[in-house]
């Protein structure tokens, strides 16, 4: 359905054609200061026709609040937000509308409803996502005042121009391996830092929304030659998720990470979702890819390492959650394809008009959005279960659990154990022998 | 929470230490045979204690069938099933439950909750997964008996150890750039093949749960390394689904995609799902990359590459759906690790007992049963909607659309363009000029 | 929250004092034909100004599909419907703002949500019901398109003035008992018989909405004396549901009767639900109140007598659903009511303006938008079951069940009974001895 | 679906013949404290056999929690609970089964399902409520902890004999028109008086269940007449809720009395329902209807009176909930009925065996339950969103509201005004004059 979220719900509506799109947002906190200029930022990120990189339709995109606002101030109760369409009429049938657009939506939708809009895809629309982006300002707003959280995703990369450091493990045996490993284990730390810095300033930067400009500059040179070839390239969208408070996502089926990879992968064109080490992480061995605990300032724990990308067990354990996201070549291109008709009939379908070579720079937007919907949503919930506790007597806890210390002699089996530690000039392995 | 679908609703129940874990399932069509004989066969494809590989703990994991059935079939209503815990005392605490295990969910339940079980991470167990596996083997049933569906996965790779093609597209400019392609493409189309014929019984051969032979037995060895060295080893699992219905998977957020990346990502120990091309498509430029349709025998359309995984637009298309599934090492591993206790005083973990050094093999069954459910809820959800649309009147459509034949004289832009045929031989780039 | 229904699914969104209210529909069987005229009809029903008995106030109330719909064809995608408010500004607080109206919702919402939106109430307000009739004209075109269900509700009492022969079974002993019984019987067979035929041309023919032409004009008369005394009545709708398939409803929870419950509830100022022979049958004996089986035409199976209101067991069984709504008196009056203000200082209030002396009139759509959203829910998820069912093979059924006649020689253990016979001039209670 | 509930949900499961019934409850708070014994209680209420007015079987329904507990506390994990039925085999087919009995779901479940349990009504049992009475003992604890809430049930009617005071509002007009309301309203005060002290032990001191001996008496008579004559009859339960907190309840659709409603209308033989002053507060005219505010002890502002039900806007303000429900006649008897087998042929039907001649003293414990869920719902809920609201600045409210004192000079309209006061003789009605 078109409903996404339980405790802060939203519902979305609208095609390419109809008068308006928009959503629904059921669950607002009341008494949260937002206004349509809140809003409005993300949603002209997402819009096209910023650069030439992108499709140069201009979409004004303005948002108007319905409902749920007053003076400034949620009341708790649903707002509604609704973005115009430009073209409001259905177009008119040519003979590209014999063909379903391979890769596209067209036959699909036609297959599930039996029904087959003028738009083709019906919400198989990268309009449809501006409802998605405006309730996630308002998440967004709520989660930055109350907790601090940042939420900066970025182009990672584009084809096979990449600025990630997701290397695989060195597992070349011989003589330096420890040095190999150390290494390895050195860009991670690396990697991790520019997860802990980036800004979305950095990100706009420049149009393909890479932070590092050189990289950026490559990739947008394979944007230019995909769109000057009438074709299309896709690439990958990192996300970080800062300040997140620890213990939230539901088990079992509404693991963090399970919400954040079906957020991710209901957006258009994506294939594929990962968090933390991610596919990289499965030829890591389970005693390098182990998270150590280690004591914080403000005395709470958190871990050495952060291959576990903020997310321990579906829940969040305060570290910075971060994940990565696949998107596809956009699947309508001008090029001419050798495909057939809805009837069957074999012929040549090329897209007309200008359309974007690489969605990804407007993908941007779109994914911290999702991202917002998720952590909102799982914070709400557990701010429920969190006041049922507390309404508990303290003393309600399980007898004999978590009362202190080691008990006096008590002794693990190992003797010798390897730690990994992060210094100034990077990170080392140190052996400890335990007294 | 602990339920997962809508129209096919599973809610699941259980931690390691308890009575029983099982689940209670909501939706199941009425009039199907079903008895506990056919749950139990991937019960025990899941159990612990089958190999050398797998840990030794014999778990009988027997299922009962409590409610819902009568004389062998289904009534319609709650089926609900057990499978009792052989240990079912909470243990005793030792100096190990000082430590909240690195990478495990002790730590993060223990936020979460407030409250810490005897098993530490309470729901975050291998055990959990049961009541999933025996809700899914209602869901295979009847997906089997109503429309053929299969449903197989196997292991991929274990640490760097791979079966797979899913090589990068061939970027280098030169002079048999197009030999290279379509080398290239030649490796997707027996991969596709391979998923194609794939059988359980291929994939039961061994114990690794691999189809290949060959790559099998060097996983194991891989496997065999983790287990001496009291370490773990990830790897991914990639599963086919065929003979899915078109239409299945609902826009937006539900999108057969997401709920697939949902269902996996609530596996424990998973970090990564991509369909169809995956990471792989984000540098497959779109002309290669989008899916021509052709006229299958029947009369229906499919696709002649499949790039796409069985599904567009968020729905199935009738063909082979495929997606890999990333799994972390275990957390659990015997060798002491440097880490600190719950009050952040460092000190070494090392956990005793035997534990499995690989979770890949036995993760096979619980991949197939997620695909299961949500197939099994996605159909339900279209059958309501195939009923609805079945009762209006025949020519309830929007005019003027699908009445035929392109009209006389159309004629497409392109005049040259290059497609991709597959022959006895494999693939090939043919042109075509147009009249 | 703001959303009813789960295959038929409604979102509401909107205040009195602000840009628009709405709803969001999900689940639109696709090719239904549907205008904004369709739409519009129960609208301008529910709008106030009809008459001299309703508020005064002249809203245009003019519906705007702005989704889901293309040449007058739904898409099966979500429609988005809005009406936009005439007066947007929040108005300026004066006295009356310091005083919570009693019995209105201003001060609850203050207590649940913290925050006091002009209109004080919040969603508590009668405006909110648009989103509601707006999308109940939808599903009610597709129920009278597909099953010819009519949905006729009307108002059978304002205060004591009532139409309805709901009287209590005469239970004093005696030598004319049985006489006494079959006239009461009749009485219900008479009300059978009104439910059974009345339309909305019968309910319209007065601005009361009573079928009953005598009765209203005492209706109206009640209703002008609460008005000049600036005071306010209440009273009860009865709905009639007609050729409702049976089968509809979900056990154990969302039984028929408890959805239609859940909905009538719903709607602001009711006080009460009752479905068939509601309470006056908490004394009709079990042997009366039974509903005996009888074959119909076309030979399904039809009930005598219908105390149950065409549901058993929270399931439909072909029969007419009816059921009765108890609306308070409006809770906004002119009379001045000693009261306290939100600091709880003793004061006066006296509401400004003019207000509905009665809700009853423009209720009538309202109860008639619930229960075809609550019919058309529970129809969309028995035609998934349905659609699940057929795709079995046919001798999928419990063996042993419903073979036949029963087996010969069987006999029953009495041998006089009594039973209920309509004939022409009523019903009849009639002796059967058993051979 | 057999699921109710969202922030506090149950899922029940179980027929009459099968191995269990039972519920699996998700939203349980952590670290409360609770046993079997707990549960037990309120299931051996329920239980069948206690009296002679029951049926006999004797039924032991021991409860077993099989997950989610440990060592005495709830973990925040989904507690499974089950029932073991006594009697596990599907019952030989007799002769009674070729007919549907007459108003129970035998037919209907036919209707819906396509099969036929041996059981007839499948899960239309009174053991199916089991599960929920089991889920219920867990909610009332955490409701009694954390906020002294009380749930009391009676039967206040057993066919026409009842204890109720709820009189129509006079309406003869004459000259002691005062006195007669006077007299009226103070009946109600009487009513609310019974409410607000009426204990679980007092409704326990006779096995009617009616906290009035006297009335229980003459109930009692009224139900063994019905036995012997193997006939069945229904009444009323009244259930009193309180010290619920103000806030409670989920506008527009999740209102608190609808949700109250819908709770109690799943009941099996449920017809009707009305809270506060429900079908009577039909013909009470606004200006008496309406809950003036008064401050009470302890600052906050209470009502003085309560036709509300403690309900305003479907939100609670903190003053007793109260509403009654309606049962209808057993439809199991043994009395012969003439009716017709599922093939149409007319016959006779009498059940064998003994049924209880009236639901009601055992509904009591069931409406019990169901009130307890609605309100731990309503209240989790609530906690989510008091929680976030709570992180927000203290100043995020909506300006120029809630300042104080009415300004200098304010002035209402009314100068005269009656109001009603309760003293120690009862209610008054005095005369304002505002200076």
């Amino acid at each position: 359905m078109s409903s996404f979220g339980s405790a802060y719900r939203i519902s979305t509506f609208g095609e390419s054609h109809c008068k308006a799109v928009g959503v629904i947002v059921d669950g607002v906190p009341p008494g949260l200061p937002i206004s349509e200029d809140d809003i409005q930022v993300q949603l002209s990120r997402r819009r096209p026709g910023q650069s030439d990189l992108t499709t140069p339709r201009d979409e004004k995109d303005k948002v108007t609040i319905l409902s749920g606002v007053e003076k400034g101030y949620t009341l708790g109760t649903p707002l509604a937000m609704t973005v115009a369409n430009q073209d409001q009429r259905p177009h008119d049938y040519g003979e590209m509308d014999f063909y379903p657009r391979p890769s596209h939506a067209d036959w699909t939708y036609l297959q599930k409803y039996g029904v087959k809009a003028s738009s083709g895809g019906g919400r198989a629309s990268a309009r449809e996502t501006i409802g998605r982006v405006a309730a996630a300002g308002v998440a967004e707003k709520f989660l930055r005042l109350t907790h601090g959280v940042e939420v900066v995703a970025f182009v990672a990369s584009i084809g096979n121009v990449s600025m990630e450091p997701m290397a695989a493990y060195p597992c070349e045996e011989g003589q330096d391996e420890e040095k190999q490993e150390a290494k390895w284990l050195a860009k991670w730390h690396e990697w991790w830092r520019v997860l802990k810095t980036v800004t979305r300033g950095d990100v706009d930067k420049n149009e393909v929304r890479c932070p590092d400009d050189k990289v950026a500059g490559r990739m947008r040179e394979r944007i230019v030659k995909a769109r000057d070839a009438h074709d299309s390239i896709g690439g990958t969208v990192v996300c970080a998720i800062r300040n997140v408070p620890a213990g939230l996502g539901e088990p079992c089926f509404d693991k963090l990470e399970a919400k954040l990879a079906h957020a991710m992968m209901s957006i258009p064109a994506t294939k594929g979702f990962e968090i933390g080490s991610g596919y990289a992480g499965t030829d890591i061995p389970g005693h390098v890819h182990n998270d150590p605990f280690v004591l914080r300032e403000g005395g709470r724990l958190g871990t050495v390492t952060n291959f576990s990308g903020g997310v321990q067990g579906g829940i969040s354990n305060g570290e910075d959650i971060y994940f990565k996201v696949a998107f596809k070549p956009a699947a309508t291109i001008g090029q001419a394809q050798a495909t057939a008709t809805y009837e069957g009939e074999a012929g040549m379908l090329a897209a007309k008009g200008r359309h974007d070579p690489s969605v990804l720079p407007r993908a941007v937007p779109i994914v911290e959005a999702m991202a917002s919907l998720v952590i909102m949503d799982a914070l709400l919930q557990q701010l429920g279960r969190q006041g049922a506790r507390a309404l508990l007597p303290e003393d309600s806890n399980i007898p004999g659990v978590l009362t202190g210390k080691p008990p006096r002699g008590g002794q693990t089996e190992a003797e010798v154990v390897t730690t990994i530690v992060t210094q100034a000039d990077g990170p080392h392995k140190v052996e400890t022998v335990r007294p």
